[in-house]
């Protein structure tokens, strides 16, 4: 598979999101977002995205010039419009009015309502990390693919989890997952393979357990998390996402919970403390069939190093497809392939 | 077993806190509490702590007569000084305290340190939603049984997390878990049946999987819950309960999260959404090997119903320690034994 430099697929992004109608400021932030995903391994939510947003934007469904703005606010919480914009822009406007929120009132929640697809939300964990807010963002989809514990029918989205902890020298500490056994993205890849799923996973159009991938696109749904556990965040996301908030119109309402460390003690003592217990689990003797122990966040780190080095490998059927997108709104699609100077992906 | 009517154990209880020094309103506090985990057939948070809290009594590590205090406040987080009392009834407190500035400033952190065991996490996620807040409660332990993903010691506790959430006509919503695989009680259970645990729940002492509840009681130690998830979860919780707070000095930290839901939406046009999902959630038709789909706390809602009219069970031996720590404090133990009058439990 072709693989590019990092800072010209971002290129070719903004080119393209721009072609199609994006400001400037809200393309940059979109396309590095899409990079930022792809080079920490999280491909499910980077480069390959433009083309189906390039789609959103043809079909009405993104209005690729739409800024969000405050619906409702106090000096605690807000519900942010999202216009119909770019959801990842949007949901980074609603991070940023939640970091200044806890800054100046120690907590704060914000909803996000109205808009398309928010890529990678460790993204905005993260950033609330970086600047010494602990943040918890969830949110409530459309998609009714997971069944609720011991029932057969969808009842709620994959309804997602990300967590964002300052972590002192160790750098922000990023969880992001689904509260589904897995998400969707994941049976894709087993169906690509035709191998067969771990247990636990998915149970057929009719409330059975299976292994057998096919039975999931079949009508078949993905179980929670840890049973009655993941069952539980899952509707305590479509609470704060989508009740809260008035249910989505299309695509998920996201709802963001931050807290300003220094409010409760000073960030240098915090920041002790975080890395004396990140230590202690760091150096925990790794478990059989474990090399180590990695906090959360830390693979996509890795990645990072890796990719910003050896650029962003993009698998062929990805890559024409946005070349394709690419040319339908007049950009041309040419990139430097270094997949040749590159060890195996 | 003997089967006692509610009222009378919670007499009972009350007598003995008193007698070891509570005053009179902890004490109908605690025992209200213990006996509310009883009834919805929690009991491993139930009356049975009664002998553990008066041995701590003894020791000196609960001070019966303390009350929290305020150590630091603002419209919107508050730390409450538990000053070594009853962790339920600081806890209890802390929650009011979450309540109130939630109504009043929209949302609200409490955090809750230097107390003593806290009971059953629900009960105050459950009280904020009567109140018709949405809350989330998470603590940090000191007792490392928990293994992180992919390690081989212990660095984390069970860290639990209770969330409660209005649900209208359905009643409060409300989920309280453990992140780690299961809580160390359960273990106890097939401990004592000399049963095999389903693969997943833990390891031995050289972070092997293992089914044999003996590993664990030999130095093993318990698994996060989903892997990854339960992990994340779990050192989320060690950062709010335990970092944000200082590190706990003896048993666990606490830390409340508070939304009022009428700072977001009109309630009325909240509970019609609420109850219209949570309609849709218990309609589902039932997957293989389940009778029907239970919200989160249903389970529990039904042992009060039962529990209410039948009594509440106590194993003997339990009734035995119970007795011997009511004679202890100068109370004597009698109640009504109705087992005979009961069916089998």
């Amino acid at each position: 598979m072709p693989v590019f430099p990092a800072r010209q697929v971002e290129a070719l992004l903004n080119d393209i999101f721009v072609a199609a109608g994006t400001p400037e400021d809200i393309a940059q932030y979109i396309s590095s977002s899409l990079v930022g995903a792809s080079i920490r391994g999280v491909d499910s939510h980077g480069v390959m995205r433009v083309v189906w947003y390039v789609d959103e934007i043809m079909a009405g469904h993104i209005k690729p010039a739409a800024r969000p703005k405050i619906q409702k606010e106090t000096a605690t919480i807000a519900i942010v419009q999202g216009n119909w914009g770019f959801g990842i822009f949007a949901l980074g406007y609603a991070m940023d009015l939640a970091i200044g929120k806890a800054k100046r009132s120690q907590v704060a929640a914000v909803g996000l309502v109205d808009c398309s697809h928010t890529g990678r939300l460790g993204q905005f964990a993260e950033i609330a990390a970086e600047n010494r807010v602990l943040s918890i963002i969830t949110g409530a989809g459309l998609k009714p693919q997971v069944a609720p514990f011991g029932g057969a029918s969808g009842v709620m989205s994959t309804n997602p989890y990300a967590i964002g902890i300052p972590g002192g020298r160790f750098g922000p500490i990023v969880a992001d997952f689904a509260t589904s056994s897995v998400a969707e993205g994941k049976l894709q890849v087993f169906r690509t393979k035709h191998a067969e799923l771990p247990p636990g996973w998915i149970i057929d159009k009719d409330g059975r357990p299976s292994t057998d991938v096919e039975d999931f696109y079949a009508g078949g749904l993905l179980l929670p998390a840890a049973g009655h556990k993941g069952y539980a965040l899952a509707i305590a996301a479509q609470f704060l996402g989508g009740i809260l908030l008035g249910l989505p119109a299309y695509e998920s309402n996201f709802f963001i919970l931050a807290i300003d460390i220094e409010s409760f003690r000073p960030f240098s003592e915090f920041a002790i403390d975080a890395e004396k217990f990140l230590h202690q689990v760091k150096t925990t003797p790794p478990a059989e069939g474990f090399d180590e122990v990695l906090l959360p966040g830390e693979p996509e780190s890795r990645n990072v190093k890796k990719r910003t080095v050896e650029g962003v490998p993009i698998p062929d059927e990805v890559w024409q497809k946005i070349q394709k997108a690419a040319r339908l709104v007049g950009v041309n699609p040419s990139l430097h392939d270094r997949s040749s100077a590159v060890s195996g992906e």
